[in-house]
């Protein structure tokens, strides 16, 4: 066993899109950066989410929006080529191997350790290798923790027994279950019985809510419900699973009970229940924390527990918004903030100032991959009425839009967007409906910029797009 | 033959989208006003334009998206149900019917007469009804005149022979032609090219210019060439057609010289070339103006070379921006400062104030529903460097971004952003590739908005979308 010790100006635990971008940003400040790994590089989102979900989603949304296109809906009746689609994400998820991104990070000049990483005290790291070696790190400035969540398992009895999925699974299975239990009713469970089903099991969702997306506003979930349940999925609300077991072996059914009394009989479960923080084994301990809690941070990512101001904690896991994208947005923020206190130039922390996450409390995009789409930024009409502020709700039937005739016969979507009375901006907007992911940055800019509902009575929409869901909105407004 | 007179507040000649809802903000103004149309209520757009052409296109684009993604694209290989296209836009055309905009401008209370207006003097219109008879109109406080473009046909030797395409047959034909020329190189030839060699035609375009879409960013015509080439379009530049001639009758072949000395032989030939005002026979000559010209406007759409501000141009017609879109964003802000005069309000003509319509000259969007689609507002390049501002142009490759990767195999697209780099904002995007269509939207807020690239930086684009180039974008400008 060797034992080497280093010395960066910033080392980054965990190398997923959000450390990549700590520790590319703090490079380019001129700061010695390291990335310390235990998996590969490039994390959750290119290997067991976003990336290969996507890639199975995107044959299906296509399908179902061309489905609604007189002339080519009949060529598009039959069933996807499962093993061409399973392939796709295969590559889409680079196969599971991590040269492509190593080869980025090298031309970016950050250093990678691979290995277990650990503080053992303030702006100490030690990294535990395959190979049974220690490098004890110390960072001349900064440690930022970004090692990102995991599935939260419910404590079901019988469920150490069932070899159950999680996202992971969920996203990299390399068989269709005939029958698919999906327990949960967020964006993993949706999206996730949007897939299988599509490629061929029989998928039933158990969701302990009385819907599904329970955190964006009730139509989204309504419209999903609808969405899903044509697709032939099983969904049941209000309904748990009590305990479970795996009959005969490794290629048994599982076998549940529900909370209403009833059975359930499937060749997976996938459980989508949440996600807990990665921080049970990352030496919290050694510096006065609690492995396993959420690290809660300040809008520069510090730490708010630890003294020094040494110890930052960026994306997923400091709970603020939990997507990539907005982690990767905390990410280019922590390691400009970093970089500035390092180089001793001043902070700009502001609000919407270039070393502060603003952006994390007022604008958080989110697009759920399911038929129909889901988008949204901002507050939520719930969030709204719990902020105190004065907000006015403004809906829009998303059939009515020219645009929308155009995309498919049938067409059903809801829009709404929030007022804030006083400023005169929008400070929420939420779509629901086929096509609709790619207006959120629409909104996104009209929420960020806090653009006057004056000036946005001026962004003509294109006809026949979608888009022209903000003139109606806006008309809807003025009454 | 009888002869009525009969007073209103406002009378407005041309009801397609634009004179419609001139019409309509008048009359929510408190004016009494009339509407007179000779042929669909509707107009243009509605029958014989946007409505139809991208009823034709959505089935052409959406299969194109489909044949790139790997489990759908054998489904959608063969060829698109002709019959059941042209079916759905005749439904989208509501069958050249336009009882649904009667009732509509019933529902809002403005009168229609049908017939042809013309103007007689100041403030006065008298409508040839298709009786015969004649109806003086008299207006209290203004005309608007919203007669729209026709398309504008170059004297080609031998054209009067040969009944050629313009824009309302090639959108509204129920024939698909084995041959078809295209003569232009704009967006209805693009569009039109696009449709009709998917639908079965042989098509062959024959443009003036040395490429396509010369009015956008070079990038946008070049993709869609190779969009066009790719889908077996025959695209000849630097060539016109010079004299021509229908062989044997009605159904006889379309034999064309073309400036390069060739022979060019096809069943149908339509001519995109340019749009001409429908000012011919609209009574110009009666208030000083000339018969055939574009009326020139201030930013409130009042003529400015006619005496006392009575008379308005809205929409195509006065030439600032020949869109649907366009003209109603005129109309929308001409019927408000039309009873904001009436009325004797402050009218509000301040940049981006109520009553004047700022977005003309600085955020005009446009898509083009080809293969690849192409998304613009505000200025391009070429225009930004005849404007004098100090701009910097960012481009960015569109195929870099995730969220195109998942849209679709070998993605190609292109995008970039002008910025101007003494007021810090952005003035023009222009997007090329399969689905940018909803994407022009965050730009148009962008540019409309005047959003500092300090703020934008705050505006997170959700992954994996196409939306993220954005964020490429403006990492890009900050080098």
């Amino acid at each position: 066993m060797n034992e080497t010790t280093r010395t960066y100006d910033v080392i980054v635990i965990g190398g997923g899109p959000v450390g990549e971008n700590v520790a590319e940003r703090a490079r380019a400040a001129g700061l010695t950066t390291v990335i310390v790994e235990r998996e590969l590089l490039g994390g959750e989102c290119s290997f067991w989410a976003c990336d290969p979900s996507k890639a199975l989603l995107r044959p299906v949304v296509a399908r179902a929006d061309a489905s609604r296109i007189p002339g080519l809906d009949p060529a598009v009746a039959g069933p996807l080529d499962v093993e061409a689609v399973l392939a796709h994400r295969d590559k889409m998820s680079s196969y599971w191997k991590d040269e492509d991104q190593v080869d980025w990070l090298n031309s970016v000049s950050v250093d990678l350790i691979r290995g277990h990483g650990r503080l053992t005290g303030p702006k100490r790291v030690a990294v535990q290798t395959p190979d049974g070696d220690t490098i004890a790190l110390t960072a001349r400035h900064a440690v930022a923790v970004s090692t990102g969540t995991r599935a939260a398992l419910p404590p079901i009895p019988g469920l150490d027994t069932v070899r159950p999925w999680t996202s992971r699974e969920a996203t990299s299975a390399d068989k269709v279950p005939g029958r698919l239990a999906v327990v949960g009713g967020g964006v993993v469970a949706v999206e996730m019985a949007t897939v299988w089903q599509a490629l061929g099991s029989q998928v039933t969702m158990l969701v302990l809510d009385n819907g599904l997306l329970e955190r964006m506003e009730p139509f989204a979930g309504e419209l999903v419900t609808e969405g899903l349940r044509e697709a032939g999925v099983d969904i049941r609300f209000n309904t748990t699973v009590t305990s479970l077991t795996r009959d005969g072996g490794e290629d048994g059914e599982v076998r549940m009970t529900l909370s209403d009394g009833g059975q359930l009989v499937a060749d997976e479960i996938l459980l989508a229940t949440g996600r807990a923080p990665q921080t049970r084994d990352v030496g919290l301990e050694t510096v006065g924390l609690t492995p396993g809690d959420w690290l809660t941070v300040d809008d520069t990512f510090r730490v708010t527990d630890v003294d020094g101001g040494w110890l930052y904690a960026v994306g997923d896991v400091n709970r603020r918004a939990l997507m990539t994208h907005q982690g990767k947005y905390q990410a280019r923020i922590a390691g400009a903030v970093i970089g500035a206190r390092a180089n001793q130039e001043p902070v700009d922390d502001a609000p919407w100032g270039a070393h502060v996450a603003t952006a994390d409390h007022a604008a958080v995009p989110q697009v759920v991959f399911t038929t129909p789409e889901v988008a949204s930024v901002g507050l939520t009409s719930r969030e709204a009425e719990r902020s105190g502020r004065r907000i006015k709700v403004v809906d829009y039937d998303l059939a009515h839009v020219a645009g929308a005739h155009q995309y498919g016969e049938d067409y059903r979507g809801r829009a709404r967007m929030l007022v804030d009375t006083d400023r005169n901006t929008v400070v929420g907007v939420t779509f629901a409906g086929p096509g609709v992911g790619e207006l959120v940055h629409s909104a996104t800019i009209a929420v960020t910029g806090e653009v006057p509902l004056d000036r946005l009575w001026h962004a003509v929409p294109a006809f026949p797009t979608l888009g022209e869901v903000w003139l109606r909105l806006l008309e809807t407004y003025r009454g």
